[in-house]
């Protein structure tokens, strides 16, 4: 067996995304103990910057040791008991995730279903409140992966509020590239991933949990089901003070990777980091428009950051794509379960989205679809 | 905030242990996608690579997207159901999580507990599968890392065997440092962890299932309750063939760095991986006597990479310990649970593991003592 050498590819699918020169650097510095004091400083600067990406005051927020399912699953098995009726929003694959999450722990999941494409429609959730008084939980994504598709996360937990209801809200892909307001808004409990809008590798989860939800939490009945992510445990490691009681072996280095786009995050400032994936994701459109493709999802609900686009009739779905990675070494993303076939999804997030990696897209998308025509 | 530049330290602990240069230069490879067709070729080494580790053909054998605890995990969430007899073996931490994992997902614990620092008692085991011939599951851990005792994991498993029950193993620690076969030894659940005798960084977990695990898992009457580790979803990634279904995003970077120290293993050879650490364990066991020093376990049950050494009563713990990481970068590490204060753990796993860094902790090791008499 030989070392293994990457090709180097622009990632311009729906995660991860171009990881920037400054966070491969922090990835390869020396691995040291996850309690050792310079560590244990190191997360708390990761804590403080996630705060301000997620816009919360929260104390539970940090990244868990793991890839975005598990900070989906981090929510549910903590949140869902036995019983609880969930009122899960499915417009898209990880709605649908959810339902299964839900289901596993023996919680009761109401579906509210949208045409995947569009957003979560808010008055079939008042709807669906209303005719469940007893929910305990309403999941929803803000920002459907596999569609391109984002909904009104203000709005959505707001209505949730209303009805006595605590949310759970999927953000793996809107943190850091669509606006998002945790404390404002009033969302419970939310989960990202480090490897799109933040450019880091893939395997963190970063979460964040209102004291609302912790309430939740710490009146539970029954015991977490998972050991690995039962936040009781988890915050002995992560929580406040420079004694951490010893609980899992956290990723190091993906972890200085984390830190490190968090850093440049804070260099950039986050409300920017919105507007420049909003400014790249127009230059994408109109130049798509140029080529005479279109958009699944409408205008109103189109996430910049993942711009999910109907492939033209005459043209085969994996032969471009694999056209586009074996000639310009550009990796777009297929479409998934009913999509699959339907559209490409093309990725601007974090180091993904500047001017330069449009530009090659467009061209050599004009190139492909030019030979590539069935 | 400003980039993290960490310390470098000698990783002498409990793990992570000290990680390769090529190892951390393969982690700071570009990114590619989690199902770019170089990516799933990487994949396939990397399986095959384990499957050499571990000795064993089990077409179930891949690395999980997360530490070692979620390794655990795998094994517990997939073969356990609610009301399933377990008998769990403690004689330190580990054994205590697996009965965590056991309680929490609804199955029955029966405990055969031995002394912390000694190896798990076969005949205990046998009178426990006598009293209780309705169990299902014999559970127990193969490299105590919190005590440094190695369990005879043959004679066990063969036990477990000749009552009808399937066996599940903790190789965290063992794994490359320790005689390990999981075929001949008829293992049938095993997991491990990247950051100990492989000596990349944590974050993932190698687990491998016999046939007979696998028949437990597909005739479950239930659902697996975690979505994330459900090993029926995780194989559509892992599995065998081109077309591979997206389930989760793999930490691709970790695995790279994985990748590059299977390599490296493979060069070495794994006997000769086994011998190394036994070896250097002799020199250290050595030095240690020659200071005074005793150690937690008798001889015969002795781990080779993980030293559990009583600490002189004339010596404070943690004065000691933050003397060597402050003066000589050396971090070893506490004792946990009821052998805190009592003893230290000095770790010589994968590249730890040398004549170097032996020497360097043993003269360190004298001043320090020397200085710090209380």
């Amino acid at each position: 067996m030989k070392s293994f050498t990457p090709p180097t590819r622009i990632l311009m699918g729906p995660g991860p995304s171009v990881v920037h020169p400054r966070i491969l650097d922090a990835m390869a510095r020396p691995t040291i103990g996850h309690l050792d004091p310079a560590f244990v400083d190191m997360m708390d600067e990761v804590k403080e910057m996630l705060k301000y990406a997620f816009k919360t005051e929260n104390a539970l927020t940090m990244p868990v040791s793991a890839p975005g399912s598990a900070g989906m699953e981090t929510c549910f098995v903590n949140l869902v008991e036995p019983g609880d009726k969930v009122i899960v929003c499915i417009n898209g694959v990880f709605g649908l995730r959810m339902k299964e999450n839900v289901t596993r722990l023996g919680g009761e999941a109401v579906v509210v279903e949208d045409e995947w494409g569009t957003a979560v429609s808010p008055e079939k959730v008042e709807q669906a409140l209303v005719e469940n008084p007893d929910t305990k939980i309403v999941a929803f994504v803000h920002a459907e992966t596999s569609t391109g598709a984002l909904s009104d996360a203000k709005t959505l937990c707001q209505i949730a509020n209303q009805h006595g209801c605590i949310n759970i809200v999927d953000a793996v892909t809107s943190l850091a590239g669509s606006e998002l307001r945790v404390d404002e808004w009033g969302i419970d409990a939310i989960y990202s991933g480090s490897q799109k809008c933040l450019s880091a590798m893939p395997g963190l989860s970063p979460v964040s949990f209102s004291e609302r939800a912790i309430e939740k939490l710490t009146n539970r009945k029954t015991p977490v089901t998972s050991w690995f992510l039962d936040l009781n445990l988890v915050m002995g490691y992560w929580g406040k003070g420079s004694k951490r009681a010893y609980h899992h072996t956290a990723p190091v280095n993906t972890l200085y990777g984390l830190h490190e786009s968090l850093v440049m995050l804070s260099e950039e400032g986050i409300e920017n980091s919105w507007s420049r994936h909003q400014q790249n994701h127009i230059l994408l459109r109109d130049g798509l428009n140029n080529l005479g493709i279109n958009y699944l999802v409408d205008e109103a609900s189109r996430l910049p950051q993942l711009n999910s686009v109907l492939i033209p009739q005459d043209q085969d779905d994996l032969g471009v794509r694999s056209s586009l990675l074996e000639n310009y070494n550009i990796d777009i993303g297929a479409g998934l379960g009913p999509l699959e076939g339907k559209i490409w999804r093309i990725g601007l997030m974090g180091h993904t989205s500047r001017k330069k990696n449009i530009e090659l897209l467009l061209s050599a998308l004009k190139d492909t679809l030019q030979k590539k025509k069935v």
